[in-house]
């Protein structure tokens, strides 16, 4: 395994913990109260801001594991830069836990719903800062790029990249004006960012290569 | 490591993770109440439906994983599509302690039992409605296998592939008559795909291999 | 990556993630009632039997692992039997923080302190007929090992290896007599595996190879 | 994968759970009692000893996977005496965050904060004693490093690599005097070896190659 790899994999793991941590959220508080299928479902229903929370994380989660996924496999070498970017970029990956069970607790409430979804979106723009940086600090020079990355193409993404740190902040101030459509918002950003991504540019002879490495 | 490489890897992690998250449903409520033997196998005694749901849950998963492991022993290649397919197909897997603790918390309750049970049904559902999507994502063009599979024989399975998204439905309505039959029966359907399970046709020349493929 | 190098990656995420959650067991009930250093020490006094458990248990799941390890380091290729027995395996290591919990919560009390024992024990118990059955049906035919293995000579060790199955029983009737000591023979009886084990016969020609494999 | 990759793949593991389990602790202790924005401000803004908490706990643990990260990398064999090592200094990592919960409840009350601090600190010394002890096992013969590794220079960093075990003693004995300015020495320490780290000597026509290592 190259250093690369074992970054990816440590990475990989921290993404796959906090997506799965997230369903702790999804907990019936009394469940020894319930004692009719009527309280059950009851009991179910008041659980939509718990679901509204969860799917939205999850989605986002996923999305950020599969960006990070797709630079990744560009990189072949790593550096301390990187590395302690990678790290500030895992933490608030391995923190969205704490905004997503905020969002779970406090939507049904107007005043806190407010300040759930804009302390999650604080975070979303945290992550977009991040992964701009990784993306700055990898064209910068790009020899730590594999040999297939065009870097001069790649460093002409930079401002297209740059689009979460602009979209972001807005979320922020529309939380308080409504709490729910912003929640909706991010997760169609996520659905948008799940079908429609920057290619990563590549040196026009290497397109293809037999090692099972596709372009996304 | 290549693509499919590391979309493996991110599954491992989260079917890992889930699958071992259902050990905290397994508590004692009021530990420190416990004062004697007789008490401590009583405490033991009461938590029969977290056992059940425990083993059930346990198993499911593990076949699951182990279902996801064999097809995508197979896959060379990932594109968007996948990823996508396959991130839904982890939503289920990463939520099912969710429907395993209201199972655990409601099966000793008529009513709430039926509900539980319901839910943990329908989670199956979208499971078997996701992982045939992915067969059927997998087997459309067959470009996503590797060489050793007879793409061709491989559409010809989706039929009987679908098998999960016919009983599974029908597990739904039987949640209503009879919570614990219906739960044997997911233990007993999870026992059966551990032993049977349908062969991914290879061509003739590629039924073995010398990396240490197997056709399971 | 290989069948058996896929298990081996599953599998060491359920160990790593079941011996990291032990940590849940070690807190402190009511934090915001400490008001003074004197009760602070006092609490962290009070939780002598949450590490005595926790210490137990990391060993215990450290030492699982470094046996399956070392077992898996020697195995090329996974069949249907083998997934299923190593399922049955990771049930009791995912399960394990349970047991630990138990322990955990009644050490201080004489009769609640029997029964955790006792069924901590029985964990072992089960963990050892499972080791023990993956063992026996790899030596049966020897086929899923790779080509250092001298299965003859394995075959003549299956006796030896059950020691566990034979030792851990008598640990369930001594919880009985008394639970602390049988605790810190289970401690005893993981630092004995941790620095001897049975060595994998191998062939006189392969006892070294320059692929990194040491016989341990 | 040979035998120290596996190794590796189990402790990041255990690295990456521990990390992002500390978000456990990031928890609204009443949430259904907040019903304005005023209120739901308080409470986050009461939380601040577990956001200092947090904070310096996932550098620790990511710069203590950062070291091991570096050191591994030069790994080609494991023999038992490293793995039990290893053991001990992944039981620091996995047990971290019960120190963090005892930083995060007491932080805010004067004696119960010396305490906490006290407890973390302890957890640094012992962490430096089981990194110090697995480089003096490492260079003590130096047979399991890979060609690249200057033995004999490795062996003179011994004392320098010691500077953890003789600094975090002092903090122990400082958490007494004032908690929160131990606990940003932590923080200190943790930012100065993300950027500060022992080279480990290669041999001169070892400091490149083309496996995509890099000497950090």
């Amino acid at each position: 395994m190259n250093e690369s790899g074992r970054v990816e994999a440590f990475s990989d793991g921290i993404f796959a913990i906090a997506i799965t941590l997230l369903v702790l959220q999804l907990t019936v508080v009394n469940p020894s109260q319930v004692t009719t299928s009527k309280d059950a479902w009851s009991q179910l229903g008041h659980l939509w801001t718990a679901y509204d929370a969860y799917l939205v994380s999850f989605l986002v989660i996923g999305i950020m594991w599969l960006n990070h996924h797709t630079v990744f496999s560009y990189v072949a070498r790593v550096d301390r830069g990187l590395l302690v970017i990678n790290l500030v970029l895992l933490l608030v990956v391995a923190a969205l836990p704490f905004p997503t069970a905020l969002v779970s607790d406090w939507l049904n409430q107007p005043g806190p719903a407010e300040v759930a979804v804009a302390v999650f979106s604080c975070f979303m723009v945290v992550h977009a800062l991040a992964f701009q940086s990784l993306w700055w600090w990898l064209t910068r020079t790009g020899h730590l790029f594999d040999r297939r990355v065009d870097v001069e193409a790649a460093r002409q993404t930079r401002r297209r990249f740059a689009l979460g740190t602009v979209v972001y902040p807005i979320l922020v101030g529309l939380s308080f004006v409504s709490p729910v459509l912003t929640l909706g918002l991010h997760f169609a950003l996520a659905v948008y960012y799940a079908f429609n991504q920057l290619p990563i540019p590549l040196k026009p002879d290497a397109s293809t290569d037999d090692e099972g490495h596709v372009s996304l």
